[in-house]
């Protein structure tokens, strides 16, 4: 079956809503922070302990899995869920945002886009209609159009052509895809250019997709309010009725202001990410666990966290495990962060549902902040 | 309390036994294999899933929690069991092992041994009484003497010396030991040499520890030969109401003839590391994941193993991790690992129980060579 986006309760001042998505692999709550499996697995950690931070949808990575272990080993595994022993709902990205980083910018044509494999260095070439194949073979719940992803200098003549070539791939994209339990959403891209948002988002919606995104706001070299506008720009032209996803993005003020903006679906590297160079998200905003000052605190990373590495080991225990060089501080510490962006949505749902999404966002953002 | 062993049953026909280990944090039954956790915590693994697998008693290293954190650290925070958020029985060793081969042979000393520390170089003492304060501070359930690790290759007289040293040194250790919630474990040395090999157990005997164990048998340059006649020498001269314990030792086959003649515990650090790179025991022998022919291999690393990883994924799943540089890979096959000597240890009890140990031992080492 296709995703179906249920509203639950939208809040009076804003944009922000509360809703639920219903999908071939169980229904989740949005807003929704969605932790990135890149190579078939949210690093070091396994799907159990995914399901106990209370994160109910993962991202994986199409470019990646597609060079290892290969899309034919997934699809003889019996698809993704299978392959990695996840059977909560699954979103893969295209591969756009990977190759484009890789591709040099006379290697992109209509046809699609020439790049070197990072691994070994050999060429290879993707197309609107190969990245959905790909994505039918990993037979996730969520499959991403492929799109142009220009960098935030792009000027106004290179974005105008990016766009209408996103949305003739879109097209392509949308007339390859023939796997009947697989949704695909569309992508509104147009960088900081009001026209161009508006264009993208209301031929995309023509094509009918299950539900949008908005791309090119995490890439290099946006800015904060370059991302906020591409949002405000987009949002008024995409239906109430479909899910709305903003890439890339995971930072939790970020997360804040595009659900204040209409925004129901997020995904980052980032908690993970920062998780192995020893850093935590607080309430207080980011700490460093190797800091010397931990040495001797024998209190959990965040007061109130209710994740496991929380309830069950200290600041001076994660600190020393940081400077032994053990792999366990990161599993450690991507379970606390993921836990903050998940429980951070939880607290948007149930301020919107209390009706004072306003007064959290400026609660949180003054805590946050504050240091 | 000490720790006391109570015999359940005697093998008939060899030294073989299966008996209980009662410490301060539970109940364990022997032969018990105990996978080390040098700093702080078993390599990528959380106390949960060590109770999952069935591990009832793990290893920690007083050399490298006395660098990092510090001893002083870990008292503050509590002790060992609250640092590391772990409630089962902890063994620390001696730190001896670890400063002989740091140490140049010119600075050992009566006194003590000075090496440099393998961190940042800065000279270190570590002494009989140095070693004990440290455990008794680490507070561990059982302590090891700190005894003196001379190669394989030392000549009898060499090897002589150091067996009335580390005689005198664990005399030093047991006078300065006051933890009474600790036990003390003897060190028997001797090399592969019958006559020091009785000397040193009947005089370590004499000193009256709360456990003896078996050294010199897993340095460097060892011959399986020298191990096993290492432990003929000594079993007849200790007591039989008190745990025997064969140091460093974690091939399989090597766990089986240990307990043939009379051991009860063994640690290694060889499930977790060979897991590190991509090796798994089987019956049917090791193996390592990282083969092409594993590519799509949909079946588990050992059929019929119990443990989480076999249960939820596949060789090839696994494979791709490995190659693919994803620590998951480490974390799925040290589960895998230490089940399967976990696994060994209880079907030994099974065949101590059921009088068939010498038929079990036939079939797993037929099995385990064939390939």
């Amino acid at each position: 079956m296709k995703v179906k986006y249920e509203l639950l309760k939208k809040d009076k001042k804003t944009s922000a809503r509360h809703g639920k998505l219903h999908t071939n692999h169980g229904v989740f709550e949005t807003p929704m922070f969605m932790p990135v499996g890149t190579l078939a697995n949210v690093k070091m950690l396994v799907p159990e302990e995914l399901k106990d931070i209370g994160s109910a949808v993962i991202l994986s990575n199409t470019y990646h899995l597609w060079l290892r272990p290969g899309s034919d080993i997934i699809k003889k595994a019996g698809g993704l869920h299978k392959f990695m022993n996840y059977d909560g709902p699954i979103l893969t990205d295209s591969g756009g945002f990977q190759v484009f980083s890789l591709a040099n910018p006379k290697n992109i044509s209509e046809e699609g886009v020439k790049f070197k494999s990072h691994i070994d260095g050999r060429e290879l070439f993707l197309t609107p209609e190969k990245s959905i194949q790909i994505q039918n073979e990993l037979d996730s719940d969520i499959a991403m159009s492929f799109d142009e992803c220009p960098p935030a200098s792009a000027d106004y003549k290179y974005m105008e052509n990016s766009v209408k070539r996103t949305l003739r791939w879109a097209k392509r994209g949308k007339d390859t895809h023939n796997n009947i339990n697989q949704s695909l959403f569309g992508i509104v891209q147009g960088g900081a250019y009001k026209d161009l948002r508006e264009l993208s988002a209301k031929e995309t919606v023509k094509l009918d997709f299950d539900g949008y995104s908005i791309g090119g706001v995490a890439n290099d070299g946006e800015s904060k309010e370059d991302m906020y506008s591409a949002i405000d720009y987009s949002i008024p032209f995409l239906p109430k009725d479909k899910p709305r996803y903003l890439m890339g993005v995971g930072e939790p003020i970020d997360i804040i202001e595009g659900v204040e903006r209409g925004i129901d679906m997020f995904d980052c590297v980032l908690p993970t990410r920062i998780a192995r160079h020893g850093n935590a998200f607080t309430k207080y905003g980011k700490i460093n666990l190797r800091n010397l000052k931990f040495r001797e605190d024998f209190t959990a990373i965040e007061d109130g966290c209710d994740c496991y590495t929380c309830k069950h080991y200290t600041k001076s225990y994660i600190r020393h495990l940081l400077v032994s060089h053990e792999q366990l501080a990161g599993r450690l510490l991507s379970i606390h962060n993921i836990r903050f962006l998940i429980r951070l949505t939880e607290e948007i749902r149930d301020a919107i549902d209390n009706d004072n999404f306003s007064s959290f966002k400026e609660n949180f953002i003054e805590k946050y902040n504050k240091k």
